[in-house]
């Protein structure tokens, strides 16, 4: 979309170089072909470095915008992003593009929908019911439960097996809302990439992220009925046990080891080898490795059994 | 059903004027042409200004049966209400009712089941393995993901999205027990309304009324894996997070967020512009509008990070 | 499988009897066919009245295994249990066996799949969307709602309803982890068996065991997005409310009421009558029955009411 058009759409003054923007991103992550946005005070300090081609934002901060980039100048940037992310939204199914690919040895039942542009590879297994959308390429030697569903864009490796009624790249919980209390949807047009042997249960959902990819690296395992934000980043070998779910935008190290019904709140980082014990809440990054948690708010476990010991004599 | 057949059902004594029943309510909304009961003694005093045609009731109140009213005296009112839901339960899918109707620009998926007698309206998505039941309707420019579940009689409005895998319309969690430990089923022959502009997440299930509606007003934004009881009414706006829930017949007002993993026990009422952290447990009705509040007992979200601040001391 | 090929897999010396081994068990389960594995100190007291084929241990435990049994010693036993389950699984559909019978009266969508060698008894309805699983054995008068996946082997019974998008014997979550923190799936061999008049709602997961069942008794009923791990025994008549879940191998006694967002841990024994408010933690077996209980950790419901009084006082 050209820059002109973006302007337009939002009520923004435009008067420069009407260039193409391919899509939008974060102020640090967005290249000279993509637009961004600062919504937040917390992010003023990333407009001065940001390599974005235009930058929607307040008048208050307009002059922070770096030569280079281009200052579209709204009442509500936050809002606007919303209304733009609309507009950069991929169609639901690319009916135009080619038959999906199926690769060697691989099952899928007819009563499956493999959606075109989808990429299958070897000796995989997608049963009935199961739904690839358009684009989405999984590997070889994975095996895709009945009733399963994958939205379009994702990235699914090798030797993984996704159980019944998952949903993998639905849309993270992302709206603005106005002083009238409405929400606007934010479009998540990122994507789900799940490296390679990963293991994930049944009626578990994993977000897409809004922009970029929330990502499980190789080896994790997850348990059924647990929530994964957009643009979660799950480490290697970690293990989120049943009903536990995290916030978007939270990262972990690898070996992490989550309890039944625990949750992390978002932007978080957690240090490897991090063991939180059943119903755990996460509310804080977590910089040592190797330490065992508990309870909400969290604490060091040993602590939180101290605790009940002293809670427990309250009432004698 | 006749009321003599009604009456015969449950062994309950009967002469009079044998009208036809057509459904069943709570005393307070039952109309002239219903049968309600009596089963719990907070309802007593709701029976004298019942409108219903009969009232199922024990010996112990059968007096408080206004006149024009018929008592149906039975043992177990509440097990004997269950019995009957059963007789008024329609069909799963209505077989003889005709083709459904799907308006212009609208696309069903050759692998969606749009059973007979379901109306969707113009510019809408069906996508594959998603179920619309009989008698379902659903509005304009509103996107059902796969693999969705939509039972019978339902109301889906305009603007619309709904991920893949959830379900809207499933029965509530109702049953009466008997002396002996064992559950009948009380049949949920009310609905799922969702009115415009509402998203729903993944994985989440919306419970049909056990009678009349429940009740999605106009933008609510629900997340993944959420639990929304029967008869629930969530108000405008208002904003479910993750694996959040609601217990039966709660009512929540304008723009309420509800945090992660937080729940609320069955019948509140809950004030507009209410804030409650993640997990929080709701088990009372919130009068004032506008707080925020966390912690489970719930309390003031100030008084619950002064209590944590209390604890941290106890262990020190 | 062969002992000799078995003993080769996992790199154990063997000499002796090659007999046929048919599958895998417990110590105390296993029977003169089956092969068994010691990896927990607390399980080496059964070692010696185990009736298995041959016993996979470590060299410190290979003198406990008793006469008649074969002793496979390996380095770590727990993995390599891991890996001959992947050998005793069975493939993910029989396409060789018999077409499904369906008996009188029973009505599959034909967008269901019913795959090859299930039996569906008589009047049951198997709806869109539906899938269930090879060998597979439904009864007579059973609502399998849209979406429903039912994986191999599993049994369920009659005046069963199942609502939408629930999967019944998907993998427990098992594996074992090498001291590089990797993963190995233990293959979940067993099955789920639900008896009669259950009704379970709508994205429950109930997971299949790893050896033998996870059952659920007559007259079970549970809510929405609910959990049963593998090899769970839920007693008659129990009931689990939305959102709650047990670890594997709990044995719940009958006419257990489980709080919404309650959970348990795995290994549990609970005694028949218990009721658990909403949000209980259960990490301990309880041997009393007909009490109630709250609170995590849990308490007597008195007890836990008496300590919210006294932490309200904390920040008066």
């Amino acid at each position: 979309m050209r820059l002109s058009e973006i302007a337009k759409l939002i009520g923004a003054d435009f008067s420069g170089n009407d260039i193409e923007i391919t899509s939008m991103n974060t102020l640090s992550d967005a290249s000279s072909e993509q637009l961004s946005f600062v919504a937040n005070s917390k992010y003023v300090k990333e407009i001065s470095t940001s390599q974005a081609a235009a930058i929607i934002c307040d008048k208050a901060t307009a002059s922070e915008v770096p030569e280079g980039s281009v200052a579209l100048v709204v009442d509500a940037p936050y809002w606007q992003m919303a209304v733009l992310s609309a507009h950069f939204a991929p169609s639901l199914e690319d009916s135009e593009a080619a038959q999906a690919l199926v690769g060697e040895g691989s099952i899928v039942s007819p009563k499956a929908e493999v959606a075109n542009g989808a990429i299958i590879g070897k000796n995989t297994q997608i049963m009935a019911g199961a739904y690839i959308g358009s684009s989405t390429v999984i590997g070889d030697n994975t095996i895709i439960y009945p009733n399963v569903v994958v939205y379009r864009d994702c990235k699914i490796g090798n030797n993984c097996i996704i159980h019944a009624n998952s949903t993998i790249g639905s849309d993270g919980f992302g709206f603005a809302t106005n002083n009238l209390g409405e929400h606007k949807k934010i479009y998540q047009n990122g994507n789900v990439v799940l490296e390679d042997d990963i293991e994930i249960g049944s009626s578990t959902t994993v977000d897409r992220a809004v922009f970029g990819s929330t990502l499980l690296k190789k080896g994790v395992r997850i348990d059924n009925l647990v929530q994964i934000g957009h643009n979660c980043e799950i480490g290697e070998y970690s293990v989120f046990v049943a009903q536990s779910g995290s916030a978007g935008s939270t990262k972990l190290g690898r070996n992490v080891v989550v309890g039944g019904q625990s949750a992390f709140a978002g932007h978080l980082e957690i240090a490897p080898f991090s063991t939180f014990a059943a119903r755990s809440g996460i509310t804080k990054s977590i910089k040592k490795s190797g330490l065992t948690y508990s309870g909400f708010p969290l604490m060091d476990h040993k602590l939180w059994l101290k605790l009940q010991v002293k809670l427990a004599r309250l009432i004698k």
